[in-house]
């Protein structure tokens, strides 16, 4: 028998990883570790879909870093197709289903881990069940929308929203030869950004031939007589479709957390302290899309469902859970995401973002290229800064771009990390080389840019 | 009459930026400005000249980014071919030679900027001056090798020296379709890089069909019968050329400023204080390739010949010197460069580096992909990290692969200026999608790897 016991609910990136870095920590001897999982799939790439929707990735497997044998051959007892439906905080206990025999039993444990993931927003719209209306949040929703496709005669796809799935999934579609329509609430799509720059966006998407409906709010999903999607309404219009994917962002999966009486913050997420321990409880730890995150430039806590995120809490939690240290400060809020040709990226906060907490600041935007002008390929990329007034503090960067763009965010983000100011920025050592950068990388060129809005602000 | 009068020596990119942002700050009946270029071109990209040669840009004419007249026609009193021959300190005045007339007068001056440059390094061998041999420092440089090229029927080129200049003339000559030797003293390519990830540079140039030669000082250049050029010998061995490019570094351009009693550093460049002011003199600045800069990692001073350098010490010079203030804090040692598809990148410090300064770390290297390993086109990519023992402070990073990998380094460039822990960076929110990075973005899984090194040396 081992001296205890751990057990992780949720076999994706966060649980999964909590359980490697716990079973690296302990052996079998010293740590027993029981994971239950729903589904078919463990340690998956959700980010990866899209591209295998859109062909660029053969298959499933390709997105599975570990499957069930890799982790249950490193001495994790692993649980498929096994829900947990409850939490007894008190007894130390979870019950769990079996999917395939319907029979529940209790586990006990001694550390647990939630690790329960996030589900698509589904709102309840009359038709939205209907076959040919898909999500793409697991490995299991993926492969049923390939099945839809594989079927479809039609050619007009509908995305709704157009956030990072929503243009994922539009780029996926088109490139599967569909006639494509993003429809979303916003004035511009990619709300993620302000929507000065979501306006590039919209502009690249109707370039490569995806029709843009801002501003539209789904009221139905209209069905045929065989009971298939056959349009999506808003109040005004109709658009045909003949497959319609959903993209309108995810909520954290917290009802077993919630029953258990576990705290949640405003978005719906658990709350943890810097260890990812569940606030006021020792022994449970709680890592990936279902909890809130601290996040840096704001002081709040924000929900952000990313597999980069899911795989550092893993890590943490399961040093933690294994007897060792460490902790995860928080997330400046950095995400890319590309559409086509047009890369997309941003970090720390919007002007809405900076408003809600009290910030104010200036802005400054500009146009570069990602290497010299004059050297062969250089593509324009547009780069917006927001500084807080007076102190120059770095707020938060957003890039717009074609090849070579999206990740100088990660300059900003270490930026934001640091607690730079702006005019710190402009002196930045970055790499030059006219391949790879104009000699005033566009970052900087922002930088300084927004330098002399602070002083202008301040005279 | 204006009520000063501010000289600049040197006209290209640290003189005529600090000329444009002087004349910013300050217009023609305030600010008298008179800036001295020997040659024939201002405000011009060195960094360029390789991909002119190679055939990627037109002419010389898309390296220069500001020409004579349109300096002039902002107000600035530009002499071309007018080398200046000394400086008085005593006398505010500056000595020129007209290059055409010969003529030679002084000029007073308020303020002084000294902007002479880099020359190429050129030991003392015989057939140095052959026809046929070529540095490639400047535009005229660039040309002559061109024209030479154009001339010569055989297709044999010797590349001595294998540093940045000399591995990016390599793949421009190769592009030409030379048969290209690589000819360095160095046990390995890219000294600039710790032996081991300079061995990575080499077996990629071997691949491309570079003879690289390495561990090989070259005695002498030997000639034929016409004069010109015919082979590159060294002590064992003689490599038959066409042509031969010298790559081997550059040395700062200062004897004027020796002459003149100003203070140089160890590498031969003029000492500066954070405004780029000449130490111990208020009103002469100096900067670009002719100065020594702070090393922010080391606390020592270095001469890094690079234009974005050169570039930022205008623009703080102009403020400084326009009556504003500005200030330059130091480097980290960025650079980035390619050869062919092969990506090379570094900051910070090498392993002598920090020996030569008393630091003690540990290291580590690990190898990635520059995307998602499933997703389409993922190149390797090898990340070498260096911390420092016990603090586990960051000390350098090198980087070589194929696309995506050089402008990672300035995610560890932004963390050396923050003087972060790699422990820290393990943390760092940098940009996630399957397009971009792997879920673990290559130098986040080098700073874990070395963050266990720290832990282990700690133990």
């Amino acid at each position: 028998m081992a001296a205890e016991r751990l057990v992780v609910i949720g076999g994706d990136a966060a649980g999964m990883s909590a359980a490697s870095q716990a079973r690296r920590m302990k052996g079998p001897r010293d740590l027993e570790i029981v994971a239950f999982e729903r589904g078919d799939f463990t340690s998956y790439s959700a980010c990866g879909i899209p591209y295998w929707v859109g062909g660029d990735v053969a298959g499933p497997g390709d997105l599975v870093a570990r499957t069930p044998e890799e982790h249950r051959e490193r001495g994790i007892d692993l649980r498929m197709r096994t829900e947990v439906t409850g939490i007894d905080v008190a007894g130390q206990r979870v019950r769990a289903r079996d999917l395939v025999s319907g029979e529940e039993s209790w586990t006990g444990y001694d550390k647990l881990v939630v690790a329960t993931g996030a589900r698509p927003v589904r709102p309840p719209l009359p038709g939205i069940d209907a076959p040919g209306v898909h999500g793409v949040q697991g490995l299991d929703d993926g492969q049923a929308l390939i099945n839809t496709l594989s079927r479809t005669k039609g050619r007009r796809a509908v995305v709704v929203g157009a956030g990072y799935i929503g243009v994922e999934m539009a780029e996926a579609l088109l490139r599967r030869g569909y006639d494509v329509t993003a429809v979303y609430r916003g004035e511009q799509p990619m709300a993620t950004l302000d929507p000065d720059m979501g306006r590039l966006v919209r502009t690249a998407m109707d370039g490569m031939g995806i029709t843009t409906v801002g501003g539209a709010a789904v009221s139905r999903i209209l069905t045929g007589e065989d009971g298939r999607v056959r349009a999506v309404a808003t109040e005004d219009a109709e658009y045909p479709a003949d497959v319609v994917v959903l993209g309108i962002g995810v909520e954290p999966r917290t009802e077993l957390a919630r029953t258990a009486g576990l705290p949640l913050g405003p978005h719906g997420g658990l709350l943890t302290d810097l260890a990812m321990r569940v606030r006021g409880h020792d022994n449970i730890w709680a890592g990936g899309d279902c909890v809130e995150v601290l996040d840096l430039v704001s002081g709040t806590t924000r929900h952000i469902a990313l597999g980069t995120h899911a795989n550092k809490h893993g890590q943490i939690i399961g040093a933690n859970a294994g007897g060792g240290y460490s902790t995860f400060p928080g997330v400046v809020g950095t995400a890319v995401s590309k559409v086509c040709d047009l890369e997309i990226a941003r970090t720390g906060l919007r002007e809405k973002d900076a408003r809600a907490v009290g910030l104010q600041f200036v802005t400054a935007t500009i146009e570069s290229t990602d290497r010299a002008g004059y050297y062969p390929g250089a593509e324009p990329m547009t780069v917006k800064m927001l500084a807080e007034r007076r102190t120059g503090r770095l707020l938060g960067v957003q890039i717009v771009g074609r090849a070579g763009s999206a990740k100088r965010v990660d300059i900003a983000a270490v930026a934001l990390t640091a607690r730079m100011t702006v005019e710190q920025m402009t002196a930045l050592d970055l790499g030059y080389a006219p391949p790879f950068s104009p000699v005033w990388d566009p970052v900087l060129v922002a930088a300084r840019k927004v330098t002399t809005a602070v002083r202008d602000g301040a005279a």
